[in-house]
């Protein structure tokens, strides 16, 4: 028995509440259990340096946590003066899952910024992100679309990630919660898309490793989580979700 | 008459929510008609190096915007690596600000860290920051006195703050939204207790002065919008009210 | 009676020595007491990015002390490797006054950087920076007229600075020395112009408040202290002081 | 056909030199292919302080490349002033794959640095520094055997990494050099134990996707080629390697 | 015949004032020509963590130039947030040339922060910080003398420091200029003794090279030269001269 | 008797292998001793900004040693975030000394990244850096001129650098290895033209002192072994010597 009350293969309760803040092109508040992200995607005329002239446009992500968004205070990364390790992996996982489901030769040379804010975290947070950048993303895109910038949306897929582990006592289970990730010996993140394609597998076990039968179980509970996930995309899309084939 | 149609001296609408987020001891989100501030305190059972071995308590703020609080998306400071002056200035105001009104010696040998992270911004982000930041901090140390860490709120008198301005073709106005705030000739920020004292009078001209008729008439406009604020607190901090005289 | 004997109203002895320095287009070495700032106005013939083509000119401050201007030796910031947010709020402050008496327009594309170093510190080392500014900006721009690149100088008014507090037993006192400095209860920098408006404001109790009619008893002495500094800027500048209405 | 002539499931050439450097207490230059990596391993009689007084040992690694180790110069990060995101991802991932396969508890209070100077790149470099690190680790803890300072080596099974992808008109590929990985639309990194355990996987698609049938042929493919490095880990540690079950 | 007239051999207008600044132990504004450098000393009863314990002293030295010391106005290393690798040749020069005239055993656990501050610049800016600091240092040990802290001054003998270099159509100049110094084919720095020792020798040839017997006739002149400054030195050091053996 | 049995003017075993590395134009590995340092020489088509439309090229040099390249290890400063000051005078000094042999007007508008690794370190490891990438410089040309980008090499001397210094008990002795150098009173760096001209000298007594006949000493052991040093650049050098006059 999970913690929570789950079953093993059961994610926590999911909300995505669309055009959370005014200014940005696109925003969602995702809440996966008590994790809270505020996902925003922003629109430039341009594209970095490095890929000006090809026509193509380009998506980057930036990823951060309020101080208190975790149960002990969390020195701010601008007080630093500089971005941790774990956050310059994330926002690279992030702008890398995204740009595998956009056709950025239909988006044109334009940048969409992302910005995945976590206002509370109870683990998962990286998974959350994407799930909700995604929406954040199509969103903003639909702007484009009804100003006539684009013709059509530059989607190729939905996208969505989920995190599944491998817990004492227990065995498989998705969608893990701050406990229940401290206490794993395996511990997945999965990100896929609707046709049921891996986008990215990072799975790694910290002080324990895993066996390919381990695997393949991790994978099924996963794939079924996400599934879930783009259910919950599809409706928070509402009508935009028709111009995503 | 008013971009947004209030009176000269009207507040926007004000809206505090208690506990916002779950980890901190204290939480607000605060909203100052489109301006809404996440505002936590976090208590720590120590104090800075330079002042161990006092007795006293100290209170340390930090201020953040997310990239699309704003019209345009600002870079993060975490990005850039560093602090911006306004942001440092911001700081310092809050933390001197909450310092005034709260016993440092009924406190003790604690650190209150007070988090202000502006998710939506129009105009007055550090004001709306130091009104819901007071609320936060009471709730925080409320949570002290039910634990029985302390015996009474240190707390001498209540804290709110608010913009007045001098814009051409109105005169002075209460509580400047973004769009006022940047037409403005005259912006100053006012700080005052409950009692009607001043805490901190920051009033500049950028590229315009004032003269001292004009100075009367903004801190007469400023003082009855903070006696307002101050009635907004009270009915969010609700039987904790009744524990600050 | 104050610790050197001044009046309550009375300015330490001040004095400014013009062209203190060979390099810069305008220099000078005031002093406020034992308070000594190095004060220089370099002209550069362009101005920022976020400025250019609007045919208006920019003034930026910078402002910095020598290790051991202070009593303990402080630490540089250059080998800190960042500027401290004190540091921040004056530079900002010494630019954003100057600019309020200088015509943007009249001055053309030109950038004014202003540099206030502090040798000695004994208290006031921020307003001493502003009444020193001032007269090296205004010799730097005398130069330009001389020259021919200007036609009149783009100042529309004097400026200078001081500060006031509240000392127990005493009351309220101009001009304060650093120990009259760490011991009162209030502190207010008031920055001024020839014809007696306020161009900037700032006044802070930092554990203590101060109520309405201490605000106006402060700034009546206040302003006896700028137009005394303003006389002494006049003596100052000699011939170039007739080129300012 | 492959590029360079190998077989689909075909390693590189590989060399292990022991002792490259006489300072670290364990050291090796490893090649693979024109991949060349010094890894160094440097034992300090200490934790850091979040781990004290917990009688576990702690191990971390630190990853670089030569500023003309690629075909184009590289910045060097310390003239940058800071690690890329890159470096981090890696450093981060030869730590917590060392970990794994080591008995913190039998080491005892000591840190283990590992250092990965990549010499020369063609691909591969962080598999590359995974394998050669493992070897330097296991002779820097022979030095304590033979000190006496340890009674058994603290290593629970060997621990080597490959890469693996998919590439267009070829299919599944084994150890990637640098122009294969560029072109690869699938690339993914194999961490295992000599027990044929997952320690690691990390598999992405930057701008494709791949469905469970091919993941499953890269991880066949993947197993062989590390069980074949494991081998050459053993010939290089000779004698060492009767003392690791 | 050089640009000033002067004579090949011939030092600039060298003029020390002492106690120039009131707070630190020792200080001195020291002129050579138009090069004016204030340089302190600031005695701290304490040495840094690597040399606790051992009984001796240490000195250590910054050195920083106002931004517009020089003609074209220089960016303080403060705003770029790092010290340049000019500065810190300069600083560590200025330390290790005053170390080897001290006693550091004599001087017992404590610190010597030397400060030297370029207000204007013309050419051997690191001579002039040397020779001045050597007085700035002499009197703040003279201070310690005076309260009976240490029982004679640690000093081992007098140190200056000059230039000396090979300038087109009129040879070997000593003490160049700003103007002589941008021309000259070498620039050799010359650190010497009262007993005339070297205690350092610079020289360089940027883009040209010198000769076995240049290098003589270099070192003659350097050696008149500083016998010249300890001469200045004496007379600024008045009766505390008489300490130094 | 020197520790290693060497003479007091022996250098110690000399060992210069080209084309260590396969991406930069050129490499070499010199080994002078145990000390050991990758060089490599990287041609850009272009000059620094400072430089454009000049018609001259220019030549930079970076230095790092690997943190197991010491005894004990070091620190990375990319890690640190930032170069030290020992780094920054060692990349100076080699950038000048190259400089001084290199005809910049015939290199033309292009830029020499020179970059000196050391993987081992025991004293000496700036002059076998340059010693080195002279080495490594003229390969680099050797493939430009094979190219026919430039129709001659643009050398004018032989470039070499060696250590000199005063050790207790034996005297005067030449190339010093770590042992040696930490016990030497005095320690120079000297950088000659194989025609025997100065290009840099630097001698320093950290807290001695050294007279004018020591001096000549010095030099005079330090000439043989550069001229030694320039025998084994020949060597190494092969066929392209002969286009260095």
């Amino acid at each position: 028995m999970r913690i929570d009350g789950r079953k093993q293969d059961e994610l926590r309760h999911i909300k995505i509440e669309t055009n959370y803040i005014k200014h940005p092109e696109g925003s969602v508040l995702i809440s996966v259990g008590d994790t809270k992200v505020i996902c925003s995607a922003s629109i430039e005329d341009r594209v970095p340096p490095f890929m000006r002239g090809e026509g193509k446009g380009w998506i980057t992500a930036e990823y951060s946590m309020l101080p208190r968004a975790t149960e002990q205070r969390t020195m701010r990364e601008a007080t630093k003066g500089k971005v941790t390790g774990r956050t310059m992996e994330i926002q690279r996982l992030i702008g890398r899952a995204l740009r595998s489901v956009v056709s950025l030769e239909d988006l044109g040379e334009k940048t969409i910024w992302i910005d995945c804010d976590v206002i509370q975290a109870d683990g998962g947070t990286r998974t959350a992100s994407i799930t909700g950048a995604f929406v954040a993303m199509v969103l903003a895109l639909g702007k484009l679309l009804e100003k006539g910038s684009i013709k059509k949306l530059p989607i190729k897929d939905y996208l969505a990630a989920t995190s599944v582990g491998i817990v004492d006592e227990i065995g498989v289970v998705l969608d893990l919660n701050y406990e229940e990730d401290s206490k794993a010996n395996v511990d997945m993140n999965v990100i896929m898309t609707g046709k049921g394609q891996f986008v990215e597998l990072q799975g790694t076990g910290e002080e324990a490793t895993f066996s390919y039968a381990e695997l393949n179980e991790l994978l099924a509970v996963a794939e079924q989580g996400i599934q879930d996930l783009i259910q919950k995309q599809k409706e928070a899309l509402g009508e935009l979700a028709q111009h995503i084939e």
